[in-house]
């Protein structure tokens, strides 16, 4: 695809468009859009504009598909596999004065919201009506709600209440021909067609700007409880995971880190309020949660009983609000730790949730083989584990070639587990090498075609999700 | 589409393909699969084969796909909107013999099941194994699970715990050019590439054949309680459902019957444990399940308090299995009750839960304008409301026109409330005539252009969704 480079009657064009809060040319701007929370990626946009309006955004892409220049939308700038990267330059569309509750719907416990809200912010307003929105990937107080559908994001909490997608009901979009559409209905059911809605969460703005989201809210809950049970073995933290679910109990999270996760987030969050004894392995950090106190403590007493079958040191039971705080920062910051700690890159693998010991296992065989070093955390709950593969001694030369044969080798033994290379992270522009492991050329051609019918000229978000 | 009538080569083509059951073409065969429970509707198809292996209908499906024959698939025949009809005549693909579980995946609470498996018999075997598959649409007894997924079923349980679309995994099937792939994998968080496991689901057969299907499991739930609560005004009934939400309760059903659904109902049961006062006019159906009956017991009691703000009837607390078995059996049979009454269009609209008390006051303000008589009933905990629209003495000159410009002003009613026009039945034959009240011509480009991608020459259930 050829596409036009922006002159001087371009951006004068975009500047003459009523509804728009700024068109940037300077190269501070242009390098806030630059990068994202992938690695150390760096791609310039040619203009960031910030529109304001939903009729400023059709205007745009209008042009833009006439014209052959790139559109690439952007949220908060926190996505893993980079998304939000304007490979081919062109537009940015920065979303952030899309920032607003539209309706907050108690009667039906409904929420119109626009997709440049933090996603924390969402949380708290909805919140403070008695309701809960329950996803909250780790950035959630700096993500945006719009970025969370477009990579249908998940977090700790999906393993009881789902993943983005089980939240969206409804989404309003511009299409690269300027149209703008509504993909479904305000509705708990919706037996009406295709369901374009699920169709475009996950999408990775591929297929349009998402200029409105309805979600769906439930009642809040009112209390949790919060252990961090310590493991001598880490392929038995992965198998308590297990026999937690098929003693009936649904967590509303349960994560896994690895030794190295959990010391290097201490560190870089000077924590210390966890003991590590030399001996531990692996954490489980469990919570459960719901509106009856002494279910709950019955609850953490039945999941107590099953980590003890498994070599564990002594259970932290979090004992106040404080604690519960301290602990959660220190998983949500293990991303944050590791890539200071060094050049890495991350994978997001997903396999059915039995399958985690053996994924594991499987992880570090290919590292010895491969020559890398692996912080393995995550969502075990739901079978997502995070695998921060950490560049330390390793030459430029493994790394950018010795390593992706590593990445491919693990990638296939995901598939082999019936998981697949992307849990919530999306496929972006750091994945889609891999795409051809996890779908053949006939699924390929579908999900191509698809994005045709959407963006016939491939103006949006150019160069993402297919190789 | 010119379509080819099917010839005695085609005839004998078929019989010589290997993984057949049965090639039929004989009256009594072709009529069996002429009709299905959707009002009076018969259409012959010109020949039935019942494949036994995917293989099979590769072959099956290559064949047609070249000499343009049009194939339906058919499961049960249960269907309320006519998706199994051959309105085009050509091939029924009766997937009756693809009944078995391949997999009970008990370590992932996962199932493998073809789609020819009756619903309730999948639900007993993986009760058995203390597992638990929530979907029950009215038919469970006798629909098969493909079909569920082609129609994106509800049921009443979906209100706590989702439609078909929130238990299905990942799809197998078979293109209309022969091809079989995976729409994705079998895992609980999946951002790798475009939805097409949810493209396909709620896609009446129009995109592929479903050979395998992999669903997700929750734990068994061990205790339910039901009561049944007589409104002496129907809109205080809907009135009260939202009531229970928005005191934080999520009862596992929460169904409305009007007067004459549950008279009807009990007089085509025979029933005699429910008194009907002559001055009740609704009913509402709650029930409650979870594992501690302490809680259960509490919560009851809580409802019980909300609904006792409206003007109601004393209570009726099912204290028997017998006695549950029997008010479910009144409401599942509503449907049969009124079919055996009247010829009758059953319309299977859906609102934000809230809008219901203004539905139910418009559904019967446009019956006094348009002549007709409804009887109303369905999932109010979903806002998913069937209006059984009773032909009664209307003549069928009204019945075919007048009617359709009814029902055509109720669904746009419905859509500015931010509804839909189906909930769970699908659009199939009978629905599609009003499409374009839910959708505008853009929606409706994208839909028909991705039905195009995987049916190229349209040979797939052909005239349905789209008029």
């Amino acid at each position: 695809m050829a596409y036009k480079k922006i002159t001087t009657e371009d951006i004068l064009f975009f500047q003459s468009i009523k509804g728009l809060k700024a068109v940037h040319t300077d190269l501070e701007a242009l390098t806030r859009c630059a990068s994202d929370e992938t690695e150390d990626l760096h791609y310039l946009p040619e203009v960031v504009i910030e529109p304001e309006t939903v009729e400023a955004i059709s205007v745009i892409m209008r042009y833009c598909n006439e014209q052959l220049i790139p559109v690439t939308p952007r949220g908060a700038g926190t996505g893993l596999s980079g998304g939000a990267l304007p490979v081919m330059g062109g537009v940015v569309l920065d979303m952030k004065r899309f920032n607003k509750i539209i309706h907050l719907d108690k009667r039906n416990l409904q929420v119109t919201v626009e997709p440049g809200m933090i996603t924390q912010e969402l949380q708290d307003a909805v919140k403070a009506e008695g309701l809960f929105y329950p996803p909250d990937p780790a950035s959630k107080g700096s993500c945006f709600i719009g970025g969370n559908v477009s990579e249908n994001s998940g977090g700790p909490r999906a393993v009881k209440y789902g993943v983005v997608k089980d939240y969206v009901l409804n989404l309003e979009m511009v299409l690269p021909s300027g149209e703008v559409i509504w993909t479904g209905a305000n509705v708990l059911k919706n037996a009406t067609g295709y369901n374009l809605t699920q169709l475009v969460v996950g999408s990775e703005g591929t297929l349009g700007i998402i200029t409105k989201i309805v979600l769906r809210l439930i009642p809040a809950v009112k209390h949790d409880l919060l252990m961090l049970v310590p493991f001598r073995k880490p392929q038995q933290a992965c198998e308590a995971v297990n026999a937690i679910f098929r003693a009936g109990f649904t967590p509303s999270a349960l994560e896994f880190m690895e030794r190295d996760a959990l010391e290097w987030s201490m560190r870089y969050t000077n924590a210390t309020g966890v003991r590590l004894p030399d001996d531990i392995a692996a954490h489980l950090l469990i919570e459960v949660d719901g509106n009856d106190m002494d279910v709950l403590y019955k609850d953490m007493e039945s999941i107590s009983a099953i980590v003890q079958q498994f070599d564990i040191d002594e259970i932290l039971f979090a004992d106040s609000h404080e604690q519960k705080q301290m602990l959660w920062t220190l998983r949500r910051k293990v991303g944050e730790a590791v890539k200071s700690n060094s050049v890495y890159k991350e994978e997001d693998t997903v396999v059915p949730r039995a399958e985690l010991p053996e994924l594991l296992g499987i992880i570090k065989a290919i590292g010895k083989e491969y020559g890398f070093q692996s912080v393995c955390y995550g969502h075990a709950g739901d079978g997502n584990l995070h695998v921060n593969i950490v560049k330390g001694d390793m030459s430029d030369e493994d790394w950018n070639n010795k390593l992706t044969e590593g990445i491919r080798k693990l990638f296939k033994e995901v598939i082999r587990m019936g998981g697949t290379i992307s849990g919530e992270h999306g496929i972006g522009l750091v994945q889609k090498g891999y795409m051809d492991i996890a779908f053949d050329n006939t699924q390929l051609y579908i999900m191509k075609s698809i994005k045709k019918i959407f963006d016939p000229n491939g103006i949006l978000n150019p160069a993402k999700i297919f190789a």
